[in-house]
């Protein structure tokens, strides 16, 4: 079943200790759809600029995203820049500029209104809560956010929580959320707000699922070599709820296609790091799949 | 089968940003024997101080450890002290007063050179080479070690590490032993140095275990608090250990004991952090390790 994608499309440059790339495809829907598309139809809504290249659009569509809901606007595409640490972990902002995603009020296309998966990407949680009222009952809302949606808009976040199956967050940001420490304490906290089930990124540590049936930690794949770790988040989401959408798992589903979930989620998040840009991801075949698939499920049989 | 441990048995000042706790039991001979002896009976080879406490001996004898090998020296039991920052896991070293602990050449009973389990705990690579040469044939070698050692004492180190069956370290010693950033790399790379099999032990995201036949990466238990997490390395060192002795494992052995023990090592150490000094260990009886053992499987079960 379909997947309707909402976050930015965007031009990111990165800089490594040993590269800088510039101006490459980047944003949460495209990391998103990419990752998602081999599993479900996608269907992206997003806007990019004047200056974002056919050839990007072209390779989006040719994986399977139906880019009916990008909209191109007058101004640049947004873009980010940024510098990572050594570690391949911290990193600086150099510049955030928004361009046309400045004034951008995501609008769903009539025919899309029914679609049953939503993912609601990194995005102001007021423009978040406008997507959700757009759509006739979804199946199953997932939606990401970050601290500083949560800092800094919290009454709009707790509005798209309400309406929100299952949420995406990293560690620091769970604890920010919820004020808690211990991370079953902060799970619970935001369970409370409205989302049934909870995922917890931790990077190359792995993720918890926190469930109504329980816990799973999975670990993340051992990596030889990271180069950009940029949009793992997003392609891990694109793995998650595609593998839902494929098995046509909802809400009240009970937590075995979630579990499945989170494993074609760390698997499909491994082949980012593993390029610049979404070129690690376009190298997730279906036996490259199959084959982390295996070695993550062995990492985990004790 | 018996036990073992040669490390430090010392007091420490511990400060949290709640509470502060002076001069309690600590040392990683102690947390490592307390930790290990309910699972197999462990030997104890350290050396206290003028104002050691006997309660405190009284303490680990009556938990099963034998202390056979513990001299009292003129001088001040090792001191150290440090303050956690609010996350309970940086933190600051404030004294470290070696005491008796400067001179400790440690000295195995001649009844006990037959031991089959060797536990050699972060002390100078120079003083572990001489109790495995005092040692006849140990079954199995396990040996901890830190930055400290790697960047100072690389030669004496590697000797021990030559004789060593199973290394302890964490994700940051693991990096600096190896000079990789990759963890399955870098356990590679410490595979050749001799130990063949290695632990990663990256504390609240759990320990990965790299053997001949594979690797498990087993979470940590999500603790609901967090109140001092000194030791907790030297407890699953306990666990890890007191279950191969329990199964009689040796080096020979297939990967399923050793996996089995990296459950019994993080089921052990779960316990240490949640109290000061050795407290939160004490509370590890039967049933709670048990009970504690099954939710670590659940988290683990895809």
């Amino acid at each position: 079943m379909a997947i309707l994608a909402v976050g930015s499309v965007a031009y990111d440059t990165v800089e490594t200790a040993v590269e800088r790339r510039e101006r490459q495809l980047g944003g949460s829907a495209s990391y998103f759809a990419l990752a998602a598309a081999p599993l479900a139809p996608v269907r992206v809504v997003g806007a990019v600029g004047h200056d974002f290249r056919p050839a990007d659009l072209e390779l989006m569509a040719s994986r399977g995203a139906d880019l009916g809901g990008v909209v191109r606007l007058p101004g640049p595409t947004f873009h980010w820049s940024g510098r990572y640490h050594a570690d391949l972990i911290e990193r600086d902002t150099l510049a955030t500029e928004l361009g046309v995603f400045a004034d951008f009020a995501p609008e769903i296309p009539s025919a899309w209104r029914d679609t049953p998966y939503l993912f609601l990407g990194n995005i102001h949680p007021a423009l978040q809560a406008g997507v959700l009222a757009q759509l006739r009952r979804p199946r199953l809302v997932v939606t990401d956010t970050m601290n500083f949606w949560i800092q800094g808009a919290r009454p709009d976040l707790e509005r798209v929580l309400a309406g929100t199956d299952v949420l995406l967050v990293n560690d620091g940001e769970a604890r920010l959320l919820s004020g808690r420490r211990g991370l079953a304490d902060a799970a619970a906290v935001i369970r409370a707000l409205g989302p049934a089930r909870v995922v917890v990124k931790k990077g190359e540590h792995g993720a918890l699922y926190f469930g109504p049936e329980g816990v799973l930690a999975v670990p993340a794949l051992l990596l030889p070599q990271v180069v950009d770790p940029t949009g793992a988040g997003d392609a891990f989401a694109g793995g998650f709820l595609g593998s839902l959408a494929a098995a046509g798992a909802d809400a009240a589903s009970g937590d075995a296609p979630f579990r499945r979930a989170m494993l074609d989620g760390t698997v499909t998040a491994s082949f980012c790091p593993e390029g610049f840009s979404v070129e690690g991801l376009l190298r997730a075949d279906g036996p490259a799949r199959a084959r982390r698939l295996e070695s993550l499920l062995a990492m985990m049989r004790p």
